[in-house]
């Protein structure tokens, strides 16, 4: 069987001595398994071989023809967000729990890596979100997020008011701590927390879920992920904003700013052991055991 | 400007004399624009004109190129249900508090109903959910919904065990009061009244939303409308189940059936009048008015 | 140590064969250490010992001093009913997974439950519900209930409308599924899956709690557990309603009658082993395991 | 009939010209009607009246026998702390809509306030929360809440890992963004908004009620008033903490500090009209009126 891939990138966690015995392990495995690697910049000297090729990101990924991340979700989120441009399929090493989107242990690199470096997985599409602040008719900032962007209170105390367009067309406007704008990935994350709907991966839609309304009848809502979403505030007075994609923070955001979110045009591409299953992944995250057979895998 | 629209047929809330007037002033209204009108058979002895066309719904859709249904939700339900396969388009015009369906009144059938006649309208899909009762390996019934497909404990005073397979792929068993399969039309009705979220119309999905479910961990899940969700009980006593479509039981439908839901191939084509504004109607429905125009229409 | 009971009964899961080997090695134990052993009529038959005592439960209840329920959350919950106005503490022993109020293993005889025999044990008081159902000013129907009182929607496949007075002062009118009038001690029950609160097993309070509201501001009601709460409906048709006590149905009551819900004066005493911890079962049985060290007991 | 109080403190909204008709017409309206009146320093200005008494908040309430607050909920709340400690009856005059506490308009002088002030009135005790702040086993800051103090994430754009023990037992760690102890004044406020049940005014408890946990089933848990409620941090990095009082903030809180919760020995006493009616204010603040007359009073 010709193997699709030539070429593999590997981004670890950053910082973090602790991987250093899985990157080298992985290093390892791949070059004996007749791949070309290179290593992101930062991981490269956590790997003790002086022949180990070593970029930053953005080089790195216009010679590979596949990106492996070496940490938990955060590694793997920012992993995606460096590369989606660059429209090369990823996989996911997870040192801790496994999730829905790093599914590999460091101990399965022939049971589950190698199948898929030969050919044999699930692919799946995830879009990012792109999110611009916009001051005075200029954008002063962009950000891409994976799981969500969130508008937050921030400095006050007591709750925000924030209207949202959707399509430039009025949605609302709500007193409440804030608002999540989720993609289907990040449905199973903190917008779960706050309420909303697990979504399909393979859905085309973004769920907007208000952060502890005022009023009792708002709700999560489902849109079409074509949708351009637009948040603004009807406060006046000049303090900050606090707007977050994936948990990092757009520094300075003012509550005079507009908030634009829409879907990037390219999705990132997720590998995937062929016998990935959502549905069961779903079942031993978030502990659904009445009964049955549905902790186990059919 | 040429009409779209030559022959018009008027379903009637059933055994309602309540609306004979309503009836009779449409009636009227149509024939003094010149269009050709049907009157579904139950609804023809409401109004006091000997020169009225009357036929069985089935037949009248034949002959028609529009419906209007006159009552309130339950008879537009009734409608969609009943001309899904002709591909006719449908009006609501509604006596009492207006919907996400039935928006027009009465009382403005110049200003409102006659534009839409004139080919002045904004046109909307929307899916039904078809429901096949499978009992050893034969269909014993099907069922339509426009809004949703409801299985419910019935007899037994406890919760019930239920398990949903989404493309023949287990998604899980949970012991709850039942589940809600629900197109994004039904998602404002009673889904949301058992914790679902909303789904913009325009959106291409289904939710499952758990009724009171054991496993607090259970939510509602997003799902593609493309798929066919299956359910089957754990039980094995041979009592009734309770399965509903927009509210309308199943009879006879056994805890051993197993029950198969899918969209409907054709949607059903609502004209709302030009202005028709979904998040305005949201906005009304449920109360949204905290602060700055959320009440208004723009 | 003088030990504080001397004649014990014993209620067993009635006719579950299962059970006899927990019963009859129960049985011997307390024989064993000099206690005096009442059982169950219905539960006499499963031990294999031609001198045991066995009565009605009635009697039985005014000869012990003590009861001990063999099986599990429902055998507790039966036999708490049928003991609480005798005064009599009642100990849980379960054959499957521990609860809130069944927490001892049949093979902890000697462990856990010596001790409590000996008189180191934690007790504990939970009042239990009287439902009263009223019709043309009659008393037609009593019945208690350790978990919770649920008016229950029935037949009718659609939303009931439910009245609801505390203390003879308008609540609230809602159309929902139902509701729940829960205690404590329901409070981690059927209440908890429909949305309500946890309340403290020592709380003087009943908490109402709405199945699906129509009202999305409808929320769950904590009142002091003195207030005579009091059902009725809206509809006018002779129909069934569905009204159940610890999931048992009270037959035929109509909806045109009124149901009466009150604090029994008497609480039912639990005796739990002294190192007893509300919050420990709390963790495991809600699954509460973010870190740090809330899986294990101090 | 004589009138149980002589001296009347009164407290407006600080810096709110707009009240200051309001302030003088009751001032006028109180001497009218031969009651001595006091008026806080900062809102004597607001009176054109030279022969007013005017005090700090302190001294006033050492002199009064009855307070009345004018302006909003937060004026109220503000006032309620100022004087719980004196233990004078308090009544809130509101110039917008009327609420839970503040349940009488300026243009109800005759019909409304008077009636209270002859001694035709209805007497509620809402009892305040006392925060504690501990550093290194030393207390350095303490604030009273009437609704409720609420622990929040701050700086951190993720979640936080809160401790929580009650009476000094161990109830779980969660990680979320943030919790809220409400009494049941407050659990019409922000709790609700979070989740939490509403809690009846008469009863003696608190509700501790999580702020979007990652684990979904953490739920909110009443417990008696009685308890002291221990949060603690599981961070370590010396970062500031949010907790606020009724939504003002305690500065400069250290995560490595300890928050320590306990009920007010004395209540609040609220005053309010005979026909005061907490239900009927529940239905109308949260639009209960699906059918029936639950919004009329009866």
């Amino acid at each position: 069987m010709q193997t699709p891939f030539k070429t593999i990138g590997i981004i670890g966690k950053p910082s973090d001595p602790s991987i250093a015995a899985s990157l080298a392990a992985l290093n390892a495995f791949l070059k004996q398994h007749q791949y070309r690697v290179i290593v992101a910049k930062d991981s490269a000297p956590f790997i003790d071989d002086p022949s180990v090729n070593s970029y930053a990101i953005d080089t790195m990924a216009r010679h590979c023809d596949l990106v492996i991340a070496v940490g938990g979700d955060g590694t793997f989120l920012a992993a995606a967000r460096a590369i989606v441009e660059y429209d090369i399929p990823l996989i996911g090493i997870n040192l801790g729990r496994l999730g829905f989107l790093v599914d590999i242990s460091p101990n399965e690199l022939s049971d589950k890596l190698l199948p898929i470096l030969q050919g044999r997985y699930t692919e799946e599409k995830r879009y990012l979100l792109r999110t611009k602040i916009i001051r005075e008719g200029e954008i002063i900032h962009e950000e891409t997020a994976v799981n969500e962007v969130v508008v937050h209170r921030w400095v006050t105390p007591s709750m925000i008011e924030i209207i949202t367009k959707i399509d430039n067309v009025f949605l609302n406007s709500q007193r409440s701590d804030g608002m999540i704008i989720s993609t289907p990935t990040g449905s199973t994350a903190y917008a779960l927390s706050a309420g909303g709907p697990i979504l399909h991966p393979a859905l085309n839609a973004l769920v907007l879920v208000p952060l502890n309304p005022h009023t009792l009848s708002n709700r999560p809502i489902v849109v079409n992920d074509s949708v351009e979403i637009e948040i603004s505030f009807c406060q006046t007075k000049q303090i900050n904003a606090l707007v977050t994609c994936d948990h990092i923070e757009i520094p300075k955001v003012l509550i005079s700013d507009k908030i634009l979110i829409k879907k990037e045009p390219k999705p990132i591409r997720i590998l995937h052991p062929e016998d990935h299953d959502f549905f069961y992944i779903l079942r031993h995250k978030l502990n659904w055991s009445s009964g049955y057979h549905n902790a186990t895998k059919p």
